[in-house]
């Protein structure tokens, strides 16, 4: 499940309202994701103590892998004004009535939370600007904390954005204090990390300290090109489309559970160097619309899998 | 909303489950549709009751327009084993206890009772023999009842797939005696009719009389052309999509409510008749998509819009 | 370099004209494929050669792999309206201004011999009915010969369009009995063969031995899933996409110069057989593009890769 | 025909080579495009003539509408190592070979003779800054001479990318006395203008003083939504796709000749800010292919549809 629990110390940034973007009073929004074994109940349980606290459900997903020892994936959506207030009773509740009773794993997360995000880079800078330009359009429903990178090229151009630009290289190979140093940086001060063409690999110790889910984008062929210079290797095999996955990083890199692909056609006039450029366009939007997602707690992670509501 | 009220006199075909498709025991699958002003409690109401039955929700997909004053739009899947023993009483529940307390309108059907459709259809059977050779793969969650053609074309094609087809001529520009005779074909017979490329003008007293659903297909263009020879003018234009919207037919013909629309990419190099054989191609991808989408339920009309759960 | 140079003796079904539909009198269009190292002078020799003869060039596409030491690939389409009369003679300077001087591989065929295909099938019909309905619409600019399946299943579905169905079982593991029948039914009948999901091995001697293409379609996914069951483990990793590539055999089985790729879109939501369906559609699609292409003379294959002229 | 005629006083930038990025000696590659009534041997006539001047075609399409009465379009591209040296002798033998011989419109463009484009916009940032960010990113083929806006809000940003900002308001309505000053700023300095969301109506005495192509990008529906708040009524509609295309202006505002078309699949759970936002993505992808295209010579007017050689 994301790691979506909400630090009740930090002050809420102005509300988002989904449905009227001049609301005079503002919308408090909560958000409940659950996890459990699939079984009758569930669904009228939940909606039972949402409506005890006067929530108004705004919308509810939900997907169970199976009616007979299946897992069932729910999100919900609610409206409820006093939620700040309530919110210490009614995570309690939640606990005694759904994570006892159903064995489930849930997080409640406030829409008026926005979850901060640091984004690690290398000098490509497709992605990263994407975001960051996002971000500033008011398209990002997340706060971009900090830029992390092991180079410094990109520093000027980030805190253009009003955003703080780490630069923490790696030396002689000492990769154990870079990551040192990273955490020292990020814990605490972010709800997740996104790799946005970060090229180191990271290690399953940082993954674990760090505590907070981490996405990746990396490009995606039909068929796969195992090892280096894999759009030369793309090109000599004349692939028609050229992909990008975005998805959880696990200690397996890139083998971590998908949040989101798309591919671009390309063709024989298309040179090794325009495939990157056309991978390029398609890595920004999917990781902006993973971001989005994951940022609006739409992504449950099921396994190796993720059930994605959009 | 759907007419997808069941008719309960008519066996119900064997159940198709979702999840294991060598099930020794059939699945008995529910499907509730509810459309109502949103409100708090309606979620719980309807899961409550479903639980109250030892129903077990296996899908809900929810939408409010908005929760000051909005629509809440729901689709509930759910099993339960005893649910043709059990459907009146649970009807008059629903009716009681949802329809009543919400104002809201609502249908409940059982995945083992396949909708039934009437195919109507001219001289062109691309989209036609798309619906009948996806019947007889068995993933069309439909029975085709029968086809109906204003020319005799297309008979034998039919009738190899099992399927009769009933060549009712418009003689004489007489519509009305010919939509007589549809009527006759096709009252308690069918619980939706779809138009793959039926090129006449449905009148208004038949969609009223007709009772259930009417689907249409037809191209879409980006600008639309007005009138006659929509491709000759697409091509002058050099229009680089060709599409295909599915719908349900309203008095304005090719105005009603949108189901699905999806297009594909066209060139200059392109005839007016490459054109309209790539649009045919979209044409019945669209269309078995819309077909399928209506027989599961998951298409709400709100409006001269839809909410499409898929 | 396709394998379309045409046979002499076989007469010439009636011509498609790609302008006008009703013309009085048959275009006569020739279709020239050259392949040579890159160099000044070759689109002159060619265009020069052809304007000798009379003809009048209608659609001309080149493309280098680079101005220095590459590879020239160009495609001519040309009206010339007796070249039936004059064809020896046209080979004999293609051969002598071309073939020598530029060390060009080349090909001529003309428009009114249609190529003519036999598809191999197995059990799984989705590829073959829509090969087969295309052709029966005049969509498929190829006469499908025959069909040849290693199962008996689907001997009447094919015969009612008229092909013959040939049903060549693999006994006892011989598999070398079984592909020489495959020859003595191919061998000088047919210019092209499609494996429209036929799962069994085809032989490098059987490759050689055929002496015409042999295209094949399979599903792919981002990232590829190796061995049995890949929808299976498509399913288990969540994937958002599902491909299918067209590409020539070779005797690497699936890693052959790809010819045509496209992907469709899932969700978590699709079961695995929602899966292999979704798969089954974008595959007919995708084979059917790639068999037209090769038919029109628009594939250029290229090492490991194709150049696609579309 | 595109305007692309090159003005011989501007001191070339420094060339880019479609194959070897680190190619020590500069190619010269020219572009040539040929607009004539259709007939025999004018790809000879062309090709003999480049050929004649030791230019080495590199890549070469063709298109015609028609081999009776139909016009050819032609596009040529060609390495010449001494084309500056030799244009003007060029440019003579075209005219009377081909220009005269065959009453064709031609033009001949360098690569090293980037076009010089102005980005005219009004708030709306997204289709400026793609430009603005892929031009300093070295993807577009064009270099950005000035930014014009009825407002100033955008200076700084444009400003940081080292491009020249002109705020010209529109004072008082008076379109005239801005569209002089429109043409002070543009005349002999752009090769061609793109209509960023540039929000006022351009006059076609603006267009014919220009004297070159201006490009605008605006949103697309399937159906068309006519008149204010387009996207709310597509909301209303329910549409499935939202889309964008590029065309070139003619007096009939978004009537004239389309270049590129995109859409991007929306559902019900959109609302209408959303589809402004996915409508915003698909705009400036859209944009930058259409440019792309155009400062490629890859773009030939033909009557109100183009010839777009990709």
């Amino acid at each position: 499940m994301t790691a979506s629990t909400a630090t009740a110390s930090r002050p809420p940034s102005p509300s988002r309202s989904q449905h009227t973007s001049a609301s005079p009073v503002p919308d408090v929004v909560g958000r409940l994701l659950v996890r459990c074994p699939d079984g009758p109940g569930i669904v009228s349980a939940v909606s039972g103590l949402l409506a005890e606290f006067g929530a108004n459900i705004i919308s509810l997903d939900q997907y169970s892998s199976g009616p007979q020892g299946g897992e069932l994936y729910q999100r919900t959506e609610f409206q409820l004004a006093d939620l700040p207030a309530v919110r210490e009773r009614l995570e309690a509740e939640i606990q005694s009535r759904i994570g006892r009773v159903y064995g489930a794993e849930w997080s409640l997360s406030g829409e008026a939370q926005r979850k901060r995000v640091a984004i690690m880079v290398s000098k490509t800078d497709h992605c990263l600007l994407d975001l960051l330009w996002r971000h500033r359009r008011g398209e990002l429903p997340a706060d971009v904390a900090m830029v992390i990178s092991n180079h410094p090229d990109l520093a000027e151009e980030v805190r253009q954005f009003g955003v703080p630009y780490f630069h923490v290289p790696v030396r002689n190979g000492d990769k154990q204090s870079t990551e040192r140093e990273h955490l020292r940086l990020l814990t605490g001060n972010v709800d997740f990390v996104v790799l946005a063409r970060y090229m180191q690999i990271i290690s399953g110790e940082f993954l674990h300290d760090v505590g907070v889910p981490v996405i990746n984008i990396h490009h995606s062929f039909l068929p796969a090109f195992i090892g280096a210079g894999p759009y030369q290797k793309a090109k000599d095999r004349g692939v028609k489309l050229i992909g990008a996955t975005a998805h959880y990083v696990t200690e397996d890199l890139d083998e971590g559970p998908i949040i989101e692909q798309d591919v671009v056609r390309v063709s024989h006039a298309d040179s090794t160097r325009d495939l990157m450029r056309r991978g390029a366009d398609v890595e920004r939007q999917v990781l902006a619309r993973a971001v989005t997602w994951h940022a609006e707690d739409r992504v449950i992670r099921s396994g190796n899998s993720t059930i994605v509501f959009t």
